[in-house]
């Protein structure tokens, strides 16, 4: 691809994988309007990177849009008698809009700044095993908050659902399978490298990639899932061998006696110390619980670093002035 | 990308562009399995071709999908207030929900047979030109039919939507803008050119493409519009490069006098003769037009030969046995 003001292609590669939250807000309305905004926001930041001469490849998460999703294909049925499809077309779904709204705003952004890169939304199937523990029990939240009377009519209307109260917010809340991603779990990666390697900016693996279990070798079908979206960025990162995993989240870094008096933000820090405090329970399970597990496992597999920042903070964190960065042992 | 049972790539470059009626018989509830059902069939077909040497990029319509979906959002804000995205999202949506059930049906199919092609979804932005005479109108009818009493209801909640009655099927239906693709006109055609060099089997410009203006030449904005997906076809082909473009439909070919004592089956004809026809009015706009339009214009921009074929018999319409073959005239 031809560039117009040629930024380095043997920049290093960043895999930068951003929340769903970083597109719709708690406690905002997820209109277009307000998702685009955030979207344009984080694009700003992105294109300071490539302007930089980093490559970058981008993961996203899709909490709060698969949720209405799910409720837009549920309303959809009761109103209209149309079919509602199965969780995983769902996640495909989100990866469209998601995928489509980044790849908008980027592109723009990097345009007005006169950079030339082609921006790609892929859509990226996730490989799961049916023997993986995760499998078994239900236990990702996900969609809506109900209230007593609502969960009552929910659980009648869909007997096989598990659902979990969420003390902190006061309300009951859906939990579905969340597996791991397979060791070689990316069923489009080598598409996604050749992109990478070309010149194009990537957006892979979007809600933690749609879910697929694959029989005899060969027969691919989505599952009733939601993929880590975390999980599955370390995965993408290592398969297509970035230099470094970069998750965004809305806090600074990563804390130990979170709340406590003794309260202290990691910074730098060796693998080996960041599985001691995972297993502390130093991290919150579905928040920055698998932000450090992914973190951990990228390095183990040949990272050089996995860096948790706030998303204003990137550029900072990836010089070690903000954030956490994990690193290997030796 | 490395190949098990190898097959050329130096093979004929087909563009293929599929029906959205093809994946959702009419009459038939648009459920998961029905849609995948018939996914899985055309994937039988499409693998027929890969296996025979063909290069293959597909793209296909979104007619019934995106009607459903625009449902599922109207739904979604009555019944749980959940803001309805703008349709060029929405269109996004449809290529994520319809990129992935072809992408998982085909790699499946591919991999039964032992070929080892990648199959890869892309969001394709489709530009187009604000001063093209078709953003003036809308004339393109989409989504579901409304009976007298619904549509006095549909007219009220949206004063500014401009609706069509429909005499062959009894109802009234929306009406929405339906431009031209720019020239230059898919943003993404690099990386899909790349990825179809390198073997790759490239899903694109589903449902037309999502339809996207550049205003001062970065800034791109989503539009409420629908391209049709043949002419979108016809860009796509021409700007990769491909050899034939082959556009599926449900008739065996075009025909002349349609219905009539003097009807004739069209099987090789040249552009002029078929921009005659196209002309005289023998094809039906919406339906049998644009196609015919899709394949004069690919023929004229440099293509090998446009044809027009159901999908069951398109390996007897490529070796000149069954549908419409447009030639150019010299």
């Amino acid at each position: 691809m031809s560039q117009r003001k040629r930024t380095s292609r043997k920049g290093e590669l960043l895999v930068i994988a951003l929340g769903g939250n970083a597109f719709h807000r708690h406690g905002e309305k997820g209109t277009f309007e307000n998702q685009n905004r955030q979207i344009r926001n984080a694009s700003r930041h992105l294109a300071d990177l490539v302007e930089s001469g980093y490559r970058v490849v981008i993961t996203h998460g899709n909490g709060p849009q698969i949720g209405d999703t799910l409720l837009r294909h549920d309303a959809g049925q009761k109103m209209y008698g149309i079919p509602p499809f199965p969780m995983d077309v769902c996640v495909a779904e989100t990866q469209g809009a998601l995928g489509y709204m980044i790849q908008l705003a980027l592109r723009s952004e990097l345009k007005r700044r006169g950079l030339d890169q082609v921006v790609l939304s892929t859509l990226t199937r996730v490989l799961v095993d049916t023997n993986d523990e995760e499998m078994r029990t239900p236990k990702k939240p996900i969609g809506p908050f109900y209230n007593h009377n609502q969960i009552q009519k929910v659980r009648k209307e869909h007997p096989d659902y598990t659902f979990a109260y969420d003390k902190a917010r006061g309300g009951w809340r859906r939990l579905v399978l969340s597996p791991n991603p397979m060791r070689i779990g990316i069923a489009e990666q080598s598409a996604i490298k050749l992109l990478v390697d070309s010149g194009c900016i990537v957006i892979a693996c979007g809600g933690g990639g749609i879910p697929v279990i694959e029989e005899k070798g060969w027969h691919a079908i989505g599952i009733e899932a939601v993929i880590d979206k975390d999980l599955a960025g370390e995965r993408l990162a290592t398969l297509i061998r970035a230099d470094r995993l970069v998750i965004l989240t809305d806090v600074e870094a990563a804390y130990v006696d979170y709340g406590k008096p003794s309260q202290r933000k990691l910074g730098l820090i060796r693998a080996s110390d960041a599985e001691r405090f995972l297993k502390e329970g130093q991290f919150a399970s579905g928040s920055m619980g698998p932000k450090v597990l992914a973190g951990i496992r990228f390095v183990q597999n040949g990272g050089k670093s996995a860096v948790i920042s706030e998303l204003t903070k990137m550029m900072n964190a990836l010089g070690g002035r903000s954030g956490t960065t994990i690193i290997p042992d030796s």
